[in-house]
């Protein structure tokens, strides 16, 4: 097991693992260089991360194909431990035949409003980390 | 009442308040021009965000002065509702005198290991959103 700063680092399999077993998780993107962070409800799909937004920051960051990190924690304030896993990785708009693959998917964003494109990140790099009891 | 894609856009205040009550955030830099989110237990003090961490990418991030986001939230999976805040400033390595100013600031960081710097971000822009139900 390694241990960095107190906290145990996960292996890749166990970050999609963890990934899997979680429903919300929070994409980072630049606008304008400068960094914003959103939260999203998710599934991963064959090892993607997918998610469906409105027009906006989100899916301009998918067009653009943009390199964004998504994260997903989960913490127990009253015990103080937790796990964080992170994946970066290119945004992708999925449309057309392609998006119909995913037609099985249920996808069900909390907020309302128009939510009409899906976004897929495919992760190029994962790391994870759990706080060493 | 401001509403974009179903959420509530929040007041400066409003965001401010909500900050300033959980003590888990998200910080979102720049590491070798790829995005990176990290979790870590903060306070609000005078309007800017601290927390300790140990040599690594935070710390260098702050050292540089480097701009980022900090993020936090709070959510409700079972009834789908919940809000999230954002700012976005430059991370300061809090040294010296000036750090003296905050030792009556009690921060503990959840995990263990050596965390022996303090940093702060200043927002420069605060924004946030709430699930309207």
């Amino acid at each position: 097991m390694l241990v960095d700063h107190g906290l145990e680092i996960l292996s890749e399999q166990e970050c999609m693992d963890l990934l899997s077993s979680a429903e919300l998780g929070r994409i980072a993107v630049s606008v304008s260089a400068l960094p914003a962070v959103f939260p999203v409800n998710y599934r991963l799909v064959n090892g993607d991360v997918l998610f469906l937004t409105g027009d906006g920051i989100k899916s301009q960051a998918a067009l653009q194909g943009a390199v964004v990190c998504f994260e997903v924690d989960e913490v127990d304030a009253a015990n103080r431990t937790g796990w964080s896993v992170m994946v970066v990785g290119q945004a992708q708009l999925v449309q057309g035949v392609e998006r119909e693959a995913y037609a099985g998917v249920h996808l069900s964003p909390w907020a309302g409003g128009a939510k009409s494109h899906l976004v897929r990140i495919r992760p190029e790099f994962v790391s994870g980390r759990r706080i060493a009891g």
